[in-house]
């Protein structure tokens, strides 16, 4: 059932007369005050995707321009080109007072379930149960609040970077789901790929807060119901940048999506 | 030196007085009849740099619309948010006909020589001297004539895969460079990582032509001069998609570049 707390009303887009869109994004889906990447993410393909009269985002990249805040949102979306099988959409969020927070472009078609798998090289991450992870919580504002709205549990050996005990690599793993029960569509997909805590917290690095700079996601197929499994890992920290590498599985243990995302390292 | 023949000058663009981009792309850089996808993005990628007043795609994300001929091209780029260190822009390549071929979303900076190295998880591709490797020549119609412009040299343990003795793994490993000296700056690595053979074609897969849907490329620092060591990947082949993982290595053993395609497993 989709309660007005949900992923599916907070990232709700409605059509304008004027061939945009509105979106109201709800309080209580931030992490420190700035709306989670993902929800910003959903919200922009979610435009796009009507606009591309297709379901689900094959392949969509998204540009982080600046924080998103609660509140009034206008969404511009238009197609660049629309086939047979795949249309290409881009679009744009912006705040109330106009100012460009998100922007994406992406590849929408109709997806199926996980069937076809021609060549696996690589599995879910081993986890322990749900119930033996560590469930990120908000509260007293660290976790964030955007915990009280989804279920991300950590894997016992990466959860420590909260308590000042970085594993020493720079890799999360967890399960993720929506709140309730409601189920994870592609879009949902979006958010399980920016849900989970950076990284580099898991390193023995001298960092702070890493903006996203980029994120693009590859949606192979429609979740199963469930728990998702979650990988996320960083090779190279260099130049300034560091990249984030995401892997979805579903409870079928199937591939369901691929991320990857740029990041700055903050300058002293 | 750049001669008529140079990447540089067939993926130059000039601007026009309506605020738009001629670009005239030669006969030569095509793979049996289509232009080469990094050409395609090497002419977009420059023209939005042009409009967001910076040398360097930080991070450019490319949609393949359609398949790209030689001749005159038009592009279209704009700015979506300009900032103090990055702008990010968003290009369509157009051909004569209006139809467009490619659309680009990217974030441009100026980046420097890959010197800060916090983390690396990874290190270049043990390559033979380009000497032992073998050297993609054109000629008869296969291997195409775009490898008379670039010099590929593919490890031979990854080069049967034109005489039909693919080695099993979906994997290619190369030199790269671009002829004469001519120097590979950073829209020179959106060629790099477009110029390999399939990995696919390395498997043992009944696959034919897979076309790329979306190719992302990450630049983290201008390479060295010299030969580029390059190798890319493929773990996943599901659902009617597979992905391609590269990694750009320079002279000096940095990693300059990383790219991750998504590519359509033709349907029979």
């Amino acid at each position: 059932m989709v309660t007005p707390g949900s992923f599916a009303a907070a990232t709700a887009v409605q059509p304008t007369v004027d061939g945009g869109f509105t979106a109201s994004i709800p309080e209580g889906w931030d992490i420190i005050g700035n709306v989670d990447g993902g929800i910003l993410l959903a919200v922009a393909a979610r435009a796009a995707a009507v606009v591309a009269e297709r379901p689900d985002p094959v392949t969509v990249t998204c540009h982080y321009l600046a924080p998103g805040r609660a509140g009034d949102h206008t969404v511009q979306a238009e197609v660049v080109r629309s086939g047979r099988r795949f249309a290409t959409a881009r679009s744009t969020l912006l705040d109330a007072d106009g100012r460009p927070v998100v922007t994406t472009l992406g590849t929408y078609g109709s997806l199926g379930a996980a069937d076809e798998r021609l060549h696996v090289d690589g599995s879910p991450p081993d986890l322990p149960a749900p119930e033996e992870c560590e469930h990120l919580v908000g509260g007293d504002g660290f976790p964030p609040t955007f915990t009280d709205r989804v279920e991300v549990r950590l894997h016992p050996e990466d959860s420590g970077l909260f308590r000042g005990e970085p594993s020493g690599v720079p890799q999360v793993r967890g399960w993720f789901r929506l709140l309730d029960g409601e189920p994870v569509d592609t879009i949902g997909l979006l958010l399980a790929v920016d849900a989970f805590p950076p990284t580099v917290f898991n390193a023995s690095l001298p960092l702070g807060w890493t903006p996203t700079v980029e994120l693009t996601a590859h949606v192979r197929a429609r979740p199963a119901p469930g728990w998702l499994a979650c990988e996320f890992r960083t090779r190279f920290v260099t130049g300034g940048f560091l990249e984030v590498d995401g892997e979805v599985w579903d409870a079928t243990g199937a591939l369901v999506a691929q991320s990857r995302q740029l990041a700055l390292v903050p300058r002293g």
